[in-house]
């Protein structure tokens, strides 16, 4: 008998639960669910005969200690902030780790012990992170090992609602964490092309937008994202002259959204004055020049340079920005108020089903030819407990777990799933799930 | 005798050092000036008989109680960061402090302490912090005592070169420290008007300028500055409808300006790759599109939706942004290129004066009719030693000092010199150096 210890019950959790419970029997697993939420946890185990809920404290040292003593794996969906900790316990106990969060350098740098002490602290195996990396090192390794050498890497990734719920002018619901929606974007996107260096301030993130057609879903427009420069070294790509990473939007999203960032009203580093007895009207018109008996609509329109019957416009007044509706929070920073707003207009409605839409672009050259892949993945949500979201988070978590414990997955160290023992029987039992890239070899076009 | 520490002989100490030992002899001063490079305090020294130059460190512990235990009084002209140091010695020997920085949280804080000790540590009395202080507060005092109601008040410092050298496409040169000018604005500029709170992202800041009209000098624009609202309760005008601050330039100079904002060029947050090999166009492209053909000059143009034929690129052409000339600068952030390239271009000639502005406007009722007072400075520098900028900053920390010494300012606590025993004595003194507002009571106008 492995006993599995899983610390967060939160959102994503649920497909990891159920995958874990389903094979519990066949491998002879004992589930311990922790959470702050004792009731929270309890649902989600619902009485299985191989599950058990607590409640949890991670700050609570001597609890943390004893339930990581008893397991003989440790999942950590807590906050990526917790993580380290978490680890700590771990490597002092000798139990082997997952997580679906991005390595911090704390837990980083505990490599080597960790690689000294025969663990795996497996992190960046959920969706993003963890699904990217695998799909596209499938493909670059087997690129490479047929002797061709990769110029041109962009990926996509983005969490929309499925079409047959997609039914606002945005074309967005939030499928995830809202604060992060908000704030999306801000430092300054990196990356490189044809060997030049690119940098996009975020204030001009949303007006640089490309393009993409993902099989039968039709077409989505990718803003950048801030840091594509550093996976040149985490695939391997050290050398390559373009790399791009971005986030899929449905087309239109880009530039309305790029309202609110000229207007300055994405900001979290500020409180304004006053907010509680705002209106939405009075917080644009907090970021419009004084000016007495125009219209904040057509003050916004010709600040922006925008057409006051436009599109942007539209989806700008159905949100209910101009309207006299009072605000009510207290000390509020721009984003805040406007998060507090999206979150009763882009909420999923009872039944909508989420969307994760992926794509990879390899471009390379071989035997003096040049080709090019594209590799897609779609996957709807089941329902609103499993979510894409939740799927694509927790099945690959659930699925490398299992991997470890049966010692097939036995990479030492503080690892990610870009090598081939991780990255390919996970992908392998992914298709038993439905997460299923589809591969396009297409002639080599040269797009702008 | 009374012996007067000076901590500090950077650039803007000449006109301080020179008006302390001018007065020396009929106040029977000594005067010692300390700084960590001995030879700059001997030669602002010149061997006066009444100065002596010491090397001077202010992370020496010993030193710095010794020196502040042997002094009467103790001006700190060191960075404001180290004023909290100077400040704990002056307490624990209980000695005066004058600055000419704005109080930090940590002086602030020591006001109980300074003020049981019998003390002043009078601070913000240099030019922006200092004279902006004195002569609003001369003006608003005066309007209240008269029974006025003040509604409206705007106040702009700018530090410019002098008309006669004023010869470059940008009408700008650096008279103060160019890498504050470079992240001049990062933040959200925030005022009020006619009682609607105004928040201006970095973004949009060069954008949302103002004209104003100083004296026989002709025309300046105005951009916001940060901290408008807090200037309210600083100034005992909490419930004024507008307060508005902000920094001058000649007009041009913000649209051009704009330019490298909206690309990222004063970005200080993160550093180029391979910025030791680019050249300035490459640096300028780096935050462009990728097109092949299309030349820098004219994507720039694009991407920004300005002319090619306009002033702003004759003004962007005249700095150099275009040419293939190396930076050589490594692991550089945008603002360290942009600054060293200003640098080179921006530089006072030989023999050029700079010139400080300033400018009130205050609006005002009483006896129900609408007045206004518009109030302006202008002080040109003598010569490239006693500048405009040392002047401001230095002649009204030496007068302040005497007057503390004579016991004239007699205020006890951590001070600003926004009460009336403290700026009076001050301005009066100032206009024997040139140092002289000029007041217009204009007509009531309404203006946009």
């Amino acid at each position: 008998m492995k006993k599995i210890l899983i610390l967060g019950a939160g959102l994503s959790t649920s497909s990891l639960i159920k995958y874990l419970l389903d094979n519990s029997q066949e491998h002879d697993w004992k589930i311990t669910l922790a959470d702050y939420n004792e009731d929270l946890a309890k649902r989600k185990i619902a009485k299985h005969p191989n599950g058990k809920a607590i409640r949890f404290d991670i700050h609570n040292e001597e609890q943390r200690y004893a339930e990581v003593a008893a397991a003989d794996i440790v999942i950590s969906m807590l906050p990526a902030s917790m993580h380290h900790l978490v680890a700590k316990a771990c490597l002092q106990f000798k139990k082997n780790m997952v997580t679906a969060s991005y390595v911090s350098a704390e837990v980083k740098n505990m490599n080597a012990e960790v690689e000294k002490a025969g663990l795996t602290f497996l992190n960046e195996i959920g969706v993003d992170p963890g699904i990217d990396h695998m799909s596209a090192m499938l493909i670059i390794d087997r690129i490479k090992e047929g002797g061709g050498q990769l110029t041109d890497f962009h990926s996509y990734t983005g969490g929309l609602v499925a079409p047959k719920y997609d039914n606002n002018p945005w074309n967005y619901k939030f499928t995830w964490n809202p604060r992060n929606v908000v704030l999306a974007g801000q430092g300054t996107a990196q990356f490189i092309r044809n060997g030049q260096y690119k940098y996009i301030p975020y204030h001009k993130l949303f007006s640089r937008i490309q393009r993409a057609n993902v099989l039968s879903y039709g077409e989505f427009e990718v803003y950048p994202n801030r840091d594509s420069l550093k996976y040149r070294s985490t695939y391997g790509l050290d050398n390559i002259p373009t790399m791009f990473r971005g986030t899929m939007r449905r087309p239109g999203f880009a530039r309305a959204w790029n309202v609110f960032v000229q207007l300055g009203a994405t900001d979290d580093t500020y409180t304004l004055e006053n907010s509680e007895h705002m209106t939405y009207r009075d917080f644009v018109n907090t970021f419009l020049r004084y000016e007495r008996s125009v219209s904040v609509e057509t003050k916004l329109a010709k600040y922006l340079g925008i057409n006051e019957d436009s599109e942007i416009m539209y989806k700008l007044r159905w949100l209910g920005i101009f309207k006299r509706d009072k605000i009510g929070l207290k000390n509020a920073t721009p984003a805040q108020i406007l998060q507090n707003l999206l979150e009763k207009k882009w909420l999923l409605d009872e039944g909508d089903k989420d969307m994760i839409v992926m794509q990879h672009r390899f471009k390379y050259n071989i035997n003096n030819a040049a080709r090019e892949i594209i590799s897609s993945l779609v996957v709807e949500g089941t329902d609103t407990v499993h979510t894409a979201m939740s799927k694509t988070v927790g099945i690959p978590v659930g699925i490398a777990t299992k991997l470890i414990l049966n010692g097939i997955i036995n990479t030492k160290g503080v690892v990610i799933p870009t090598k081939r023992d991780i990255y390919l029987p996970v992908l392998t039992e992914l298709e038993d799930y439905e997460i299923k890239f589809i591969e396009e070899k297409i002639e080599y076009r040269e797009v702008e």
